[in-house]
């Protein structure tokens, strides 16, 4: 059965993309008409999923990302497919064209990955931002919701379906929409048909998945992010930044959960700075060095928020109001800890000082490196994608915030008169090759 | 003992990525400098390697790999380090700069990946040309030879890292050779530091590999590459092409394993065709539908080269003068067949037709898709790109012959001046970014 699909969805992908940036744009104009005709209907199925959820006491932050009916959040999804739709043709875009020789030309293409497994928890909204990526990109997907949406992802599946198959020139199969529990661990075994897994949900989910696939993975368990405070720190852009970082949403991945301070900044300044940490409610788990040499006011003032850190504390996500907190030498030794302990994810420094910023923008490992500024800009929307598959701690292929490009790679065209290597000088011939540069912008195939 | 192998590298290559391309180039003058300095005994070291395979009884072609007197292979060994030195440098490239507010910029630049494990059978002059290459593209490698080229890898290693240490700015461990058999099981294992893994030998070997480790894997097992021959062929480009792709490297990953033969072909150039392969010593696996109408003659005249083809035949990686041969009934069926058994590597269509090449070139699903030219072209230096790691079949980051490229990914720099995403719109403020696209190419950082 898993099988059959991943078959099916290889299949319906080398179709799809063949089709032009009109018909793959078109299908999603017509989904978003046809889910707002049907608004009623979807808005009922997710009525009877906050019903399940409320008497399963879910936690209420899980019953409002449930919520379809709230923040404007059915229009807002109807809206996402059309900014999609409107984005530039990811896909057929020349980047590399090469004369080898006469009347031999190769071209380099962006073309789609493939086929897309996408595993999500409870928002339902996801299924349309999804289905708009993976139609504009030319990408086939299978797409596993969490139990708790179950009957929103049923009704807007099945419409989203209908509309592919009567309205549209998408293939059959193209997205497909399963609910079964089960079959995600087959799929997760069919490397052979699908080419890139993202999983949109918890850490446990990611990890889960990570650990039971060798199709690669695309997103991040963790978001361990860090902020170096140098000493040549700007006192009011330090509080502010870290602030932020910590509480605009101390669930996000961006989130900074641990704060090195230089040792050589000043005693008042970073007295400053633990102060109006604890002032903003955080947690301080300070490590034994640091501790011992902080105000000791503080302790004194604060001590439900004052805690011993162990080890755990530097590799840990905390997820919520806490921060761990250790002195280091200099920017180097702020590096060398962050390369170590850190997610990948982003790291920031806090510093007037250009030279010392510098050599942490270069010598940081993570997919964003910051300078006086947020860990929480760590966001497609923010960085002006338009829209967002996901944040990829990979080294390869795509990371940070991945828009539509992380769902394209390339193939290359050769298209020639006859040629053969045996001509060719290595080849045994005589010929040599022009390998004359062409502008690809310049290039529409 | 691998852990501590491969968190050596992952150290050397956070500060090698900050060196300067001069000091990263440098560094390989240095190396080729002192290779040739040391030319004599090398050879020496390369001879009793040789020596060795003779006793053992390996095979001619292996022996002849490893030679590496022969064929001045010592000197352009030597050339192609300062090859590599020369290309632009690969890392520290701005490819996206975004002013998203005022004094906060986007900037994405290319970074190495960070550890590379390359693992490689008999070539010797992989060892320089690999080291070359990770240099070059600031990322750090741990590289494990056969057991076939052990002496010749010792003397190497010795030179090349004692070059590293007293004469050039590259960190200790940047370049780790290793040669016991057991580590490469445990270093598999190390995919918090190692990055990628390179094999560069024997489709078991990296079948092996891919079955062993969670770290991306660049490279192919399989070149299962086939030629469609359409019915508005020109019989001189077809028959031209198919000798060269089958017979001018039969061994080689990139020729022809397949040809699919459109049923409307016409019976003269189908003869034409088959009679020439024939000629040419190619043993022609025929499937029973298309074998029942070939030419009799052919059957007669040629009964030892032609045989009754089986399904397998057309999954199979010959590397031998065999072919499998099969009927399709046009374009589409091709597409089909192709996507369904191919391994992504290299696939050709010959035809005058354009339209019916469109066809092929936009629906097949490999990383090479040619137009009446050999399948023998997929290869870095024909490609123009000056040197090659390998040729990858994977669907994401890298896909066909991969140079530098395939070494860098990027990471993203946001250079603020105390914002944070509090004040905005969507973080709980009212500041609207202004995503304004700046001209990548004028962005030196």
């Amino acid at each position: 059965m898993a099988e059959e699909i991943a078959k099916n969805a290889h299949k319906a992908s080398t179709i799809l993309k063949t089709l032009t940036d009109k018909q793959r744009s078109d299908a999603l104009y017509k989904i978003r008409d046809g889910l707002l005709l049907s608004k009623d209907k979807i808005l009922l199925a997710n009525k009877i999923d906050m019903e399940n959820a409320i008497s399963n006491n879910l936690s209420n932050s899980l019953i409002k990302r449930l919520d379809l009916s709230i923040n404007n959040k059915f229009d807002s999804m109807c809206n996402g497919i059309i900014d999609v739709a409107k984005l530039d043709d990811p896909i057929n875009n020349c980047t590399l064209a090469t004369e080898l020789d006469d009347n031999l030309n190769l071209y380099r293409l962006t073309c789609p990955v493939g086929v897309l497994l996408i595993i999500f928890e409870s928002r339902p909204e996801v299924i349309a931002n999804i289905t708009a990526l993976a139609i504009k990109s030319g990408n086939a997907a299978i797409l596993k919701g969490g139990k708790e949406s179950l009957n929103t992802f049923k009704e807007m599946s099945l419409i989203i379906n209908e509309i592919l198959i009567n309205k549209t020139d998408i293939p059959i199969n193209s997205i497909q929409l399963i609910n079964t529990r089960d079959e995600v661990s087959n799929l997760l075994n069919q490397d052979k048909f699908i080419d890139l897994v993202i999983p949109r949900g918890s850490n446990e989910l990611v990890k889960n998945i990570k650990n039971n696939t060798k199709i690669p993975v695309l997103g991040h368990a963790d978001g361990i992010c860090s902020i170096y405070l140098d000493k040549d720190l700007d006192i009011n852009k330090a509080i502010k930044i870290i602030i932020d970082s910590k509480t605009n949403y101390p669930a996000g991945c961006n989130a900074v959960e641990t704060l090195l301070i230089d040792s050589n900044l000043s005693k008042e300044n970073e007295t400053k700075i633990l102060k109006s940490l604890l002032n903003s409610k955080i947690n301080l788990h300070i490590d034994s060095n640091l501790l011992n040499k902080i105000d000791k006011s503080l302790i004194d003032n604060y001590s439900n928020q004052i805690i011993l850190a162990n080890d755990e504390d530097f590799n840990k996500e905390f997820l919520s109001l806490d921060i761990a907190i250790k002195n280091v030498n200099n920017v180097q030794d702020a590096i060398l800890h962050i390369n170590e302990h850190s997610s990948k994810h982003t790291e920031s420094i806090i510093t007037e000082n250009e030279e010392t910023a510098n050599i942490f923008l270069k010598g940081i490992d993570s997919s964003g490196v910051y300078w006086n500024c947020s860990t929480r800009f760590a966001d497609g929307f923010r960085y002006g994608f338009g829209t967002e598959v996901g944040i990829s701690t990979n080294k390869i292929h795509s990371r940070g915030p991945v828009g539509l490009e992380g769902l394209v790679c390339y193939y290359y065209q050769l298209r020639g008169n006859g040629q053969v290597v045996g001509d060719y000088l290595g080849g045994g011939g005589t010929r040599v090759f022009k390998h004359k540069q062409l502008d690809p912008s310049k290039i529409h195939l």
